[in-house]
């Protein structure tokens, strides 16, 4: 559990343990892009992590940047994707709290991902065209939100948008994240570790000019000159604020994180009084793809209908299965496309096979003539190519008529759904921590998962909106607390 | 304030004071359809009304009905819409809870249309084409929403989707719902009125059976043998709820609805374990047009920076109004296309005229060369027809260099917005109360503004988005609570 104390006030600090320009609180990819440009625009920054090095949360993700417009590997590959087209996607989508930030993200997204290379970041000019959620190489580009789902397509021209560090596995993020520390030594960036901010302190004009933190056997006081950075990640292993925000998440949920995940940094703002924003939005995941012929088959709910384009981003799928009744949820496949779910953490179990739709319907427990309605209504127009319902994408269609039909239990409650969370402090452009009615609180800043995700609900999310806007409005944060303008 | 009682055991009614088959709470919009509805489909039905007679806030609503897919009056005026683009542009803009039952919203979207002419509402095969909030004379179709806005002018081909009746002004709606309440008569459906639903009956199974009803001087019980319709209105004027929930809206801010919006619906459903939704969506509104020359104006907030395109829907505008530092915001007009704001509530003061740009800004003290630096980008790209930023329309684009300039001061705590809730009870999609985890509360349904409309943002919202969905949703549960199939 957090250990986060009322807010202190300055007269009440006897003495400044240690005195520096801006503190920045956790060493993740925020926290290591806001020390960077901090320290560059001529602040005297302090980093100060909880862990014994630095890497957060994201050295142990997947590694995927979200960014566009054109990158470079946008390019190589031949995509014309362009701000405009990545911010009517987003704009539309992803129902941002604050629209001129997402336009800032969208316009400097190609030379952020160039100064990220710059970093030291390894990015291949490669590219991965099928349905994964992660990949065992080190290939780079790939489509990992619904940019090509109805009617998100319709918005924009589908461009994929995930930049891989070309790291391999599920927890390829550290690839990325070994430059960036690197460059944090390299340029003499001062670091303490095992150090837990428990109190931010403010001076009698409401201005954030310290810290206090804990250590093994000692309390000590930091004053900031310029600007307290939280950079401190999410809280998804707040199991108080998840039973409070996220009721839905249930017991065979798991949290996607590291230990300090937990809210720390969150409810240090809220110390200081930043409002919250999304705090009601997660991404769960328990993906049916790969293989991606899964996605072909149906996926129903306890009435035995349909909810949700099978061709979803794994995590809006999830968002939807959330909603169902009773939490329950079957993915339907025939003999042509029968393959069993490839990630392991899923947990979907084959329930059984049968000879024909009803017994599966019998067997399944659901409503008499309900599935056989809902087969043969999809086979119908998936034989012409169409799916009215749902506009699932034509390349994914086709009738389920090769029996015997199999199910495999995606419910809630018997798969392993694991859990990131969206909520966080409510932040302007430049990562200004902002009160309910969106005054800044000065010197306080709030940056990748300790504040709100651009996309405010789950089903908007796409893999690399964590580590894209963490880095790019880290760096922003960064030259606003040093007193630097963006532009400069 | 709303006088709701804990549910109540039905082995505790030693009398029902009345039997029938279904009880609709509140003969509005949604109540009326769903009367006739369950009324038609053989039940015996009785409506409990707390006022003096039929017509709820629907009868003093400007009486736009969101409807499209291509209904008569659209394919008069030569719009070929589409229930396809119509549900692309819900999905993509209203994040609806359930996409199934926008589906079917916008698929029956024209035959509910005819639904509604054959009842008696009166609807012109005519077209508004400017800018309005209302209108004062009987003139059927207009874009009431964000349907030509970007980026969803991207997503569907925009169409007109307001239907208001033939009546003229801001109450237009009883020139619609008398054609109703005359059916409800004509057919001999009882009602009783000055009658307040305090409290839910239901049996040991869980089933809710009946309503516990105040009247002058006595309290009577009515059981429903099939279903209890909550038709009661939204949560508008609780006082409460609206400070528990909506912590934006201000001092200033006025509701719109009639006395009896006080939650008392939305209290009742939750007393039987209905979950809520979108509890913090709101459209307030204080419309810069009409005139529609002020859209090409520009709104500002305390920063001096542009932060929403000036040709958004009204709601859309003063949500993101709501939104901004300390809630101020300024209209900025040349002398070209000054004018005064129109829509007299709104309240929209004058706040001087200058005669350099650089005197405005000071005069409206924002950041020096703030308004400066906005207003030389905005007429740069102006003049090219372009809007970069937050791509307003280019029919809306004019450089703003024709001085002296005036400022309307649109602060949220200057002029009066008045507001809709938007929030309400969880159903599906034939109007039955969910719970938490989606399961249906049997014998209990919500329709109109007791439960959540169908976009949970303000900024989606489109005026007719509570009469279209109201009725439609209010005739489905009719049929459901009557034990008739939607499509018999």
């Amino acid at each position: 559990m957090a250990n986060v104390e009322p807010i202190l006030s300055a007269g009440d600090i006897a003495t400044w343990d240690r005195e520096c320009d801006v503190i920045v609180i956790g060493q993740g990819v925020a926290g290591t892009c806001s020390a960077l440009e901090a320290h560059r625009a001529g602040a005297d920054v302090l980093i100060v992590e909880r862990a014994s090095g630095g890497g957060g949360a994201s050295a142990m993700s997947s590694g995927i940047y979200y960014l566009g417009g054109g990158t470079a590997v946008q390019k190589a590959m031949g995509y014309d994707d362009t701000p405009d087209e990545m911010a009517a996607f987003m704009m539309a989508s992803c129902d941002p709290l604050d629209p001129v930030a997402v336009r800032h993200f969208c316009d400097d997204s190609p030379s952020h991902f160039d100064w990220l290379e710059r970093q030291g970041l390894p990015f291949e000019r490669t590219e991965f065209k099928g349905k994964a959620v992660f990949l065992n190489d080190t290939t780079c580009l790939m489509g990992t939100g619904n940019e090509k789902l109805w009617p998100f397509n319709k918005i924009a021209r589908p461009a994929p948008r995930g930049h891989k560090v070309a790291g391999t596995g599920e927890n390829a993020g550290h690839v990325g994240m070994a430059p960036l520390l690197s460059k944090c030594e390299q340029e003499g960036i001062p670091a303490i570790y095992d150090s837990n901010v428990v109190a931010l302190v403010r001076d009698e004009g409401g201005r954030v000019v310290g810290v206090r933190i804990k250590q093994a056997g000692a309390t000590i006081h930091a004053r900031a000159r310029r600007g307290v950075i939280i950079a401190a990640g999410s809280f998804n292993m707040n199991h108080e604020m998840i039973a409070e925000n996220l009721p839905l998440l249930g017991a065979t949920s798991e949290p996607l994180g590291i230990p300090s995940n937990d809210g720390a940094g969150v409810l240090l703002g809220m110390s200081a009084g930043t409002a919250t924003s999304a705090m009601d939005g997660v991404i769960p995941t328990a993906s049916i793809y790969p293989p991606g012929q899964l996605i072909k088959g149906i996926i129903v709910n306890k009435r035995g209908e349909r909810f949700v384009a099978e061709d979803s981003y794994h995590g809006r799928t999830a968002n939807f299965v959330m909603e169902q009744p009773d939490q329950k949820a079957w993915l339907i496949v025939d003999s042509e496309i029968f393959a069993y779910p490839e990630i392991p953490t899923a947990k979907h179990t084959l329930v059984d096979g049968w000879e024909t739709i009803e017994e599966m319907e019998a067997g399944l427990d659901l409503p008499t003539g309900s599935l056989v309605r809902t087969m043969a209504g999809y086979n119908k127009n998936a034989a012409q190519g169409r799916d009215p319902l749902l506009h699932k994408d034509a390349s994914w269609l086709k009738p389920l008529d090769k029996g015997p039909w199999a199910a495999f239990d995606i419910s809630f409650d018997r798969s392993t759904y694991l859990f990131i969370t969206l909520g966080g402090l409510k932040t302007g452009p430049n990562g200004e921590c902002l009160t309910l009615r969106s005054e800044p609180i000065p010197g306080l800043y709030a940056v990748g998962a300790s504040a709100a995700h651009i996309p405010r609900n789950g089903k908007a999310y796409a893999s690399g909106m964590s580590l894209g806007p963490g880095s790019y409005f880290g760096r922003r944060a960064g030259r606003h607390a040093a007193g630097a303008n963006w532009t400069d």
